[in-house]
């Protein structure tokens, strides 16, 4: 049996502080935030039957019940409790956690309270940049201002994400702006701008990955569309032996592809876990996948779980399990050792992810409020 | 065990009508429309091996016999009693035939007779459009025809089919063409043409998609070349809402991204029979990985058969045996229960193509001539 | 039992003649040719950990021993009595051996010698110009030696091989230049070019490309970065019919498209080898994938090994071990009769690639030389 009785939860964001019904537990089930095909529900997918099967037990009742009983049973305990009891049985003992989404989430010290755990804070570079925009006058101040929130974060933070990527593709252009270009993007930008303006200037959005690189902190940056040996290639070419470690979220379904990169590149790292919270009964053999070709130091645990403590537990249990079963099939099969596949099993759960953000080692020393350094 | 009794294949052509000997017969199990290499054969194909071993029992001889002994009892039994002998056998109960391919092929009606099974009519749009130019002398006369055959073909048939994305990349360009530059495109086109021209201009097939997607009924989308997340997602994004929904067809081996634009999208759903008939042996791999995150919902069964029936057996074995096997492992896993396990596999069988397409509910209410509303 | 006894190694070079210590043999484990990140170490790959599984045996000590007690034990038998069990070993009855990398590398007569194999040589076709153009000294005098060495080499050699996929995207344009443009591009080259200066402008890659092609002889092509049906779909239309067939090398994480291009183009053939080595215990899922879309008569083994002749054991016997596990599952499946499994099996072990390569019938016809004709 491979063991990983301690899990880093590399990438999470905080869970939702109000009651939920039916509707909008389902909501957090989907993609692309709209409403479920008529004739359907989001709780017939992998991750609903996932989180039906993990989760009742974890508040007393039986698993595969009706997705209205879980909930009765979830509103009678309180969101309090439930939320406990979830992120107890998780087996995820350090949480970082994107604090760059809007809604009524918990932050890390709350998630290291009520999870009996560590916790500690990933920064996102674009609400990085609207927050100091809404309080710069100028391109000037905005600059200066910037510049200055990212070297504060970095030294509180445990790593930066951004979803340039995803909001232009243009944001991955291998070189940074010149300081003219960036200079007239801000004005525009600062002009046309309310408060609360969402950034997606290209130029901008390249300023701000730059600024992150040059600060030495590990930038988790959020797959675009297709594929990222397409897109990515020439911006880790451009980012190598700069002392800086890039991790590719949410690869699924090309995976292969960030593992691709993650052999190819010293510091390019993989993440795992939104994959398997997609993909339920898939998930042994989604990790089989990613495990192909990515050197077994580069692969990080995550949930990338959002709102709801269920994905948290999804993510972890589909994580233990899928990775017990893949490891030890290659261990029965005589491909790998023992020894090996529990040292794999453990680097993979946590000890990368200690290494690559420089936390403590092992479990057991958790931090009361989630942010000491 | 999960049972499927009934299917709804919602995407094929009809069966030939003329004897086959080995040459003709072979032809039809590759793919690209060229011979084989030299000293290769489509019969060594996953294909083929799947012909072998579903169709020699229907026809009374042992499975995986040698292709010449099979041509040979087909040829005794007689073309109309082997495709009796095995559209009968197949377990489809209703069929969407595109009659849009040319050939002396069955259409919907003698598919239904012979099949003992419900037929609707699937309308190819370039076809359409090029039998209206055969016989509109003007580009209004054109454009006025095509309008009127589009609306009469949306009462009768079932949905529209459309290779407008093979044919070119630009004809998915997400948003309708204006009026001035349609015109000119029918005006060049007719110009340019004889009798029984093909159309490939993308201004055109632009506007004949955008027409049917302005009908309401389902249409069905030819996967082009390359990943769909590339090429699709922008004419997703501009038809969400309409009110139309979008069928992609032949995703294969681009599955997972079909999927994931199920996922994201509430009007677009994923085709997944011909990825089943091509890989053969290895359909339950390839169905569990279209499982991984499509909505159950959203996905339709076909076999995507064309000019023998064989492959319309062929794509329904292949069909449930690896549905019975992929749902039945995570049945015994625990990570569904039994009767999550039933259901779903009735909406992907049937149910999801009941509802999408309008069809009466269940099995034995097939309709005598497969062309009633 | 599915046997395959004899394997053609359709790509590959040959082996280092000096003794390595840990780093320098780890560094022909890793991609890329940069050093590990940080706290990591190639041998925390799928290819470290099959290394260790299948090569200790033949030097006599337990498998999954530590890397530090397998490099001694090489060190103490030495290099050539390693290379002698290993490849001696491996099952390889015949290599063919691209002699275009530097490096002080076996050639194809020593590979036959330490193997006790045939071996034929595959011409690389980017250092052939090179070479010419090194003793070229005018436009004019580099064409004329440039048409003859081609001539020459497809007299001797198997096949040609070009990486000019991976050097320039534009190298694989579905037509050949111009002679002005050729020419133009050889001067430009040879005007600014010190001796042994690489080729990397895009006409003259697609010039060598084209020759090769006209030549008759084999060409294998190695993918570049992204999905060959995006970038090389045009190149094989616009060659088809041509008499001159195509292999497609290193296709991973790409395979299914590799394997779709061999069922669509007749003159399209899909290696297999460098995706298994990579993916070791997970070898025989990465062949199952390859085997479901191409012609079983289109797939040919190979190991790709640089280098390190472990690195040949590796990928023979990850492939023997794959193939009898994939196709002896589906024969107990029923699937496949067990005569089409061991028919199947031979021919992508060897035979496949005795037909497209013209080499003599079946193992026990070696030559002494490796270069007979």
């Amino acid at each position: 049996m491979i063991e990983t009785p301690s899990l880093v939860d590399q990438y999470c964001h905080g869970v939702l502080r109000t009651e939920l019904g039916l509707g909008t537990f389902e909501a957090h089930l989907g993609r692309g935030g709209g409403p479920p095909a008529p004739g359907t529900t989001f709780f017939d997918t992998q991750t609903g039957f996932a989180v039906r099967r993990w989760c009742p037990p974890l508040l007393g009742i039986e698993p595969h019940c009706p997705p209205a009983r879980y909930l009765a049973r979830r509103r009678e305990l309180g969101v309090l409790e439930s939320g406990r009891r979830l992120l107890r049985g998780s087996g995820i003992t350090t949480y970082l956690v994107d604090t760059g989404l809007p809604g009524d989430l918990t932050g890390p010290g709350e998630m290291a309270s009520t999870g009996d755990a560590d916790a500690r804070e990933i920064v996102r570079l674009e609400l990085l940049a609207e927050q100091v925009a809404d309080t710069s006058g100028t391109a000037d101040s905005f600059l200066a201002n910037l510049a200055e929130s990212v070297h504060a974060a970095s030294a509180g933070a445990v790593a930066f994400t951004s979803v340039a990527g995803v909001r232009h593709p243009l944001a991955l252009a291998p070189e940074p702006p010149g300081p003219g270009e960036v200079r007239g993007a801000v004005e525009r930008w600062l002009a046309g701008r309310q408060v609360g303006g969402v950034l997606t200037d290209p130029v901008l959005l390249r300023h701000l990955l730059w600024i992150a690189v040059a600060s030495g902190r590990p930038l988790q940056l959020h797959a675009g569309a297709g594929d990222p040996q397409t897109y990515f290639g020439e911006f880790a070419r451009a980012t190598a032996g700069l002392g800086t470690d890039l991790v590719l979220l949410h690869g699924y379904p090309y995976h292969r592809s960030a593992a691709h990169l993650a052999a190819v590149f010293p510091h390019v790292y993989a993440d795992l876990g939104p994959a398997l919270v997609r993909t339920g009964a898939r998930a042994a053999a989604v990790l089989a996948e990613i495990l192909e070709l990515a050197p077994f130091g580069k692969l990080l645990f995550s949930s990338g779980a959002h709102g709801l403590p269920e994905l948290h537990v999804v993510g972890a249990q589909l994580f233990r399990e899928a990775l017990g079963r893949v490891l030890g099939t290659w261990v029965a099969e005589g491909a790998w050792s023992l020894g090996d596949a529990q040292r794999v099993a453990g680097l993979i759960a946590a000890g990368n992810a200690r290494r690559v953000y420089g936390l403590p080692d092992g479990p057991g020393q958790r931090l009361s409020d989630g942010r000491e350094a």
